[in-house]
């Protein structure tokens, strides 16, 4: 069978790697990009290729960074008296997204695994205890995913850092907003249970 | 709301203007690269990059090429005596998946549209008209869509093919293989029953 040519070829084989991105939509994605202005598809190609060599990790906290600190670990409006620990730095936009948190974060790199082979020095552990020493923060709120990994890992950090001076504190386990009592699964609903807390006046 | 670092940023904003990719798979997309290996990330890039640039029309047929010509018109088995119109580069793909025509394409660029103001001058009617002289092909086949303006499109390419020396046909409209008549459209039917053929034994 005969293909396009290499060059376009070589677009769709190289779109075919990215999640969710099938022979089909590649060739789609593909074709559009021979029908969008030159200019704007080269944009598009220039930025892809030039994202790597231009990001590294945030000396601080280890989220995605172009420069030597991410922009919230650079923001000196950021609450320096708490850290927000999560599993990657994907997690960090949800959370900033939810714009709720003022302080910083940092990123673990993953979770507790002992299955797949993952131990505390696997994770920046050593480095969360460095900052917590130099930071000094009140409270450590632990936000890895409610998965039994990001479960056992919590109740790690909570035990490491029992003898410290931070609160620990673990984001709340429940119902999703706007989620029906009645189609969710048993473990949140119990979960949602136990984290019942009196309602204000 | 801070955003991503920049040059994350900049890929998630132009992945955004892909079809079909909207802000969260635009984001996803991103965040997949920052985990993928960057060579490949870089690869991606350059190819899409370069894409534009190293591509232009065949010089014979108007199909996508990197090349003077396209691999079609540059293979030599391919049968010269038989020609087959389309509208765009991808219905060439679309065919020769079918792995079914053995002859030349000739892409016209779009169809006859009145309400769109597109007539028979912006479309590669004359460079058919050439072709056609040049080759003298025994047939030529109409594989414009079977839309209103993709029928006229093809009415008026046999009449304007009248007096000369090619067979004009026209793509078979059917039923499509392996679909239901129950759930078929009732112009389809239709088409169906106007085109049917004596079984073969």
């Amino acid at each position: 069978m005969l293909r396009y040519a290499a060059p376009l070829e070589l677009v769709i084989q190289e779109l075919e790697r990215l999640p969710g991105v099938g022979p089909k939509s590649a060739q789609r994605l593909a074709l559009h990009m021979m029908r969008m202005d030159p200019a704007d598809v080269q944009s598009l190609g220039t930025a892809i290729a030039g994202l790597r060599p231009s990001m590294r990790e945030c000396a601080q906290c280890y989220n995605y960074s172009a420069g030597e600190l991410c922009p919230i670990c650079d923001d000196p409006r950021r609450d320096r008296g708490v850290l927000c620990v999560v599993e990657q730095p994907s997690d960090v936009m949800a959370l900033e997204r939810a714009g709720e948190f003022t302080g910083l974060y940092h990123v673990l790199g993953g979770v507790l695994s002992p299955l797949a082979g993952v131990g505390h020095e696997d994770l920046r552990i050593d480095e969360l205890l460095a900052r917590i020493e130099q930071l000094r923060p009140s409270e450590v709120i632990v936000a890895t995913s409610p998965t039994v990994e990001g479960d056992a890992t919590a109740e790690y950090l909570r035990r490491l850092l029992s003898d410290r001076e931070p609160v620990v504190s673990r984001i709340a386990l429940g119902l999703p907003v706007g989620g029906d009592l009645d189609y969710a699964d048993q473990v949140t609903v119990a979960r949602a249970l136990r984290g019942r807390r009196p309602m204000d006046d």
